[in-house]
């Protein structure tokens, strides 16, 4: 297998953003994160936050009320438009040429790519507290309470549109402890 | 961290045991297997193959009535005293010096060592099937039905003994799909 196209799916504070983005700027190639949003947003007209927020993660109680009474006649929301405006973003992207790209399921969206390499990157609960708040500049007020909720919204919001489980070895190519490992070694 | 001690858990089929091997011999570093089961066998009068099939194989319903009636007053099994002998086997191992240790949950046995790598080889059903039928001279028929049950089994007594979830990638620092990036880059 050639890989032209890596994709990074992480746990919350795992720094799989930041090793996306120094693997490629290792193989000199570009990583898709922040660019995906603006090129929804830009297409789409909504707003950047909302696609941050909800091409991600499922939502949460008060969010749950918002797109209830938002889905139309025929069970549609605006989460699903979302869903089908990002595939395809993503799908173009990886015709584009190699690259690398972070989150929002694109491990699951290129799964029929002979040429895609996916990786999954985690950490422990530990380890990702101390990186939100020393590194992320987070709150210091019970960090893996936060933790708790974004990996219990990004797995629900995954399985929702992937059916297929999170976190599970087998569904990746590559995964890794950065906790353990350390973000160096992880590149 | 510094690593002493590389523990490889795996599916059957995915070549865990030769990547085991391989890592080992260009570390230069023994890697225990087949010698585990050799010493409980020593210790312990039992059969090789008993140990062999009930150290990492939940029992499959003929099996389950030999121990059901196997049971002690006190609901013991001889599958768990062989889990007791087999969890000193692999402390008393790790305490001798750097080593692979392949399969036995030796990752949960040894989880409290700071100086553990632990390592889950897995590769999709097509692959495993071709490996047992081509290079473990297995029959040809119907080799993912085996390989069913060999997973449902393997993975019933790693949760049974240990608590913890089978192939969940957080529980390992780092797991590989040996089909998909070959045996030789897994290594």
């Amino acid at each position: 297998m050639s890989n032209r196209i890596i994709t990074i799916s992480r746990e919350f504070g795992s720094g799989g953003r930041t090793i996306g983005k120094e693997v490629a700027e290792r193989l000199g190639i570009p990583c898709y994160d922040q660019e995906i949003i603006d090129k929804i947003a830009e297409e789409s007209g909504l707003a950047k936050e909302f696609i941050k927020e909800r091409g991600e993660y499922a939502a949460s109680s008060s969010w749950w009320q918002s797109v209830s009474t938002g889905r139309d006649y025929y069970g549609h929301s605006q989460q699903d438009d979302l869903w089908r405006m990002q595939t395809k973003v993503i799908l173009d992207l990886a015709e584009k040429g190699p690259c690398v790209i972070v989150g929002r399921c694109a491990d699951f969206i290129l799964r029929n790519r002979a040429d895609c390499l996916t990786v999954f990157i985690h950490a422990s609960m530990a380890k990702r507290a101390e990186r939100i708040v020393n590194v992320y500049g987070e709150g210091n007020e019970d960090p893996e309470k936060r933790l708790h909720d974004k990996d219990k919204r990004r797995k629900a919001y995954y399985e929702m549109y992937t059916d297929t489980k999170w976190g599970v070895a087998r569904n990746y190519h590559i995964a890794l402890d950065s906790g353990a490992l350390g973000i160096e070694k992880t590149c």
